[in-house]
Formats: structure tokens, sequence, C-alpha cells
């Protein structure tokens, strides 16, 4: 799985300008930046009278749009999909990931926590507590950044996330979980899987190998 | 793999408006219609000034939206992906996915003439094209229906793409292009990966299975 930071924070701490200060940074250091954003109240993401639009509006369950730079894909659900079975679907070329607006993970996260809006922080200050990002006096063991030192944090899911990170190269998705390998099993899966396709015509030494498997 | 049905025709010709018919009747059928579209020219599916917009604006190479009821994501590609990548990644759970805009496939298709832009069909007339929709009055021994007949445009693609497709279930994705399985393989594979996946704690007698591997 590719590494994974949450800012976390209340509405209105300034999550999203920070975000999107530490992609760029990310980014310009040459880093793959991917973003999960979480939206409790729905989205609107197409525009009114565009064919996808208009697919879609027809009931279409799934639209996507393809070309030479860009793929974009819209897509109902029935139930909100974990965001690790995003991360595994649709980001496995990126760097890192950054996730915003999921509250009940418990992962490697910084929390924003803006006077304005706030007294104090609201995640529980344990190790995956990376940091806290404040214009506040907070009195805390865990690490503490200005508010508006992008650069700083930047620096931190470089040298926290990204860099320790050990790239895991299998994942395996079973009805829509991601399953957590220990070393053995991944090893197993993915020589199995790589031998199997291997011995494939024209497959020759695969990069990347994909297989779902559906219960007839 | 899910049965997949192209609407042809050139520029003007009225496709987008008559895959927005035949996706609202099959959607009326019961059937979960899913639709990839090709742009040759790019395309912008994000509001300007919306968060999604802005961390991609920053350089993130793949935002995703997530809510209850649905699931968007925009990434960028360094080459165009091949339209059976898409669909095999993005379209398992749909029945039936239409396609529009491209030109090089020879799959299952309908062509669309109409008289104001066209003097004659576009697409060879084999036996991959299953009807012609025109205002025209082709001299051709394959199917035509009337450009308005959306009806039974549906009809034929219910009677001809859905209901002859047994549907696939397993299917192989190697560095971005789908394998084409003889059935002693897909077997190998289904069994081979369900074997490994069923020892497994927790995954008991899984319904759909994804695995990813890469290379290290």
């Amino acid at each position: 799985m590719v590494p994974v930071v949450s800012i976390a924070g209340v509405s209105g701490s300034g999550k999203t300008t920070l975000i999107e200060k530490v992609v760029s940074i990310l980014t310009e250091k040459g880093y793959r930046v991917g973003v999960v954003k979480h939206d409790a109240h729905g989205f609107e993401i197409d525009h009114e009278g565009k064919d996808s639009w208009r697919h879609k509006k027809a009931g279409a369950g799934t639209v996507a749009l393809s070309s030479k730079e860009k793929f974009a894909v819209i897509k109902d659900v029935s139930t909100e999909w974990h965001p690790m079975r995003i991360i595994a679907s649709y980001f496995s070329d990126m760097d890192v990931v950054i996730m915003e607006g999921y509250k009940r993970l418990d992962n490697q996260r910084i929390e924003v926590v803006r006077k304005a809006v706030s007294t104090g922080p609201v995640t529980e200050p344990n190790e995956r507590l990376l940091a806290y990002a404040t214009d506040l006096d907070l009195k805390t063991d865990r690490p503490v950044y200005d508010i508006n030192d992008s650069a700083g944090i930047a620096d931190l899911v470089e040298k926290e996330v990204i860099k320790p990170h050990t790239r895991a190269t299998v994942s395996l998705i079973v009805d829509g979980r991601n399953i957590t390998l220990k070393p053995f099993i991944e090893d197993l899966l993915r020589e199995g899987v790589r031998g199997m396709v291997k011995s494939l015509k024209g497959c020759g030494d695969p990069g990347e190998i994909e297989i779902r498997v559906k219960k007839r």
C-alpha cells in the first residue's frame, strides 16, 4: 500500500488550504501526491449539460471520461467506500496520499488546530499523531508546527510518512475490504501470482499485475 | 469482462443523445449501465475553486471524492488508457457498458448515420456491426433502425449484447493491458487465487477478490 497521512481538524480549521500547500511543495520535490477527500454532504463534480452529466442524469451508474492527459470516473455507490479500498484501487501509482475528512480512522495524521474555531485538539494524542499545526500555544508532548509552516509540515510528511515506507508490493481486496497481509502471505501471493502469470504467452516479466476474481 | 457496445458515427450524428436515451431505457429495465467516453480534445470536469480542483491545481496526480452516494476520481495519465482497461478496472459492477468516441476498436457496435452530416456509414459493415441507426435509406444487409428509435436500439443492445454474455469471472490486467484468457487459464487463475485467499484467516468464501502485484 502507498503511504497515507490524514490531515485532521474541525471544520474551518484550514485543512484544505494546508493540504493545497503541502501538495504543492511535495509535488515540486518530485513526489506523486494523491488526495482523498471524504464529503459528508455529498458533492457535485460534473458540469450540468455536459455529455457525462447527461449520461449520469439518464441513469448511468458509472461514467468515465478519458483523454491522453486525464482520466475521470464518477460512480454511484450503495455504501460509502472505505478510504483504504479507494487508495488500493486508484492511488497505487502515487508516492503518498493525503486524506481529508475521515474522522474515525486512527492512521498517521497531523491535526490542524486554529484558535478562531477551536480551544484545543480533538484527536487522541497517540503515537500516530505526527504533529499539531496550530496558532495556539498548546501544552503537549507531540511536535507542534506553526499553522502556516507548510514547508515544515511537508518536510515532516516526507520524513515520517514517505521515507520510512517500505513499498508493499501486494494488495489484496476481498469483498471491498483491504486485507492486511503478513510478510509470508504477501510473499506467497506475490510469487504465486507472478508464477502463474509469467507462464502465460505474451506476459513475460510483468511489472504490475491485477487480477479480479468473482464467485460464480 | 462486462459486455460492451460502441456507439459509432461522425461528429454531430447524435451519438450522445442516442446514448442518453438508451441509458435511460436500459436503466428503467433494471440494468446497471456504464458509459465510457473518449475525449480527443481533453476535458474539464471539476468546478473551479472547489477543494478537489484546488488540490489538483496544486499538483496532485490523483484526486478522489467520496460520500455515501457517490465516488469520483480525477487522475493525470501519461498515456491514454485503453478503454478495456478502464472497463476492467471501473465498470466490473455494471451489466453493460456503452462506449463513445473510440474510433479504432472493432468491437460490437451500432453506427449512427445522420443525413445532415453524412452521406453514408463510416465503419466497416462486418459481423460486429449490430445495426445502423439512421434517417437515410441505406442499402445494406445489416439491420437498420430509425435514428429516433431509441426503444428499438435499447432492445437490440439487450438482446445482442447483454443477454448472450456469459459473465467472465476473471480479468487479468498486466502492465495496463487486458489479457484475453483461454478457458483453461481462466479456471487456473480463478481456482488458484480463490484457493490461496480462502485459506487466509477472515477471508472465508470470498465473493470478489482483487490482487495487485508489482515487481520489486
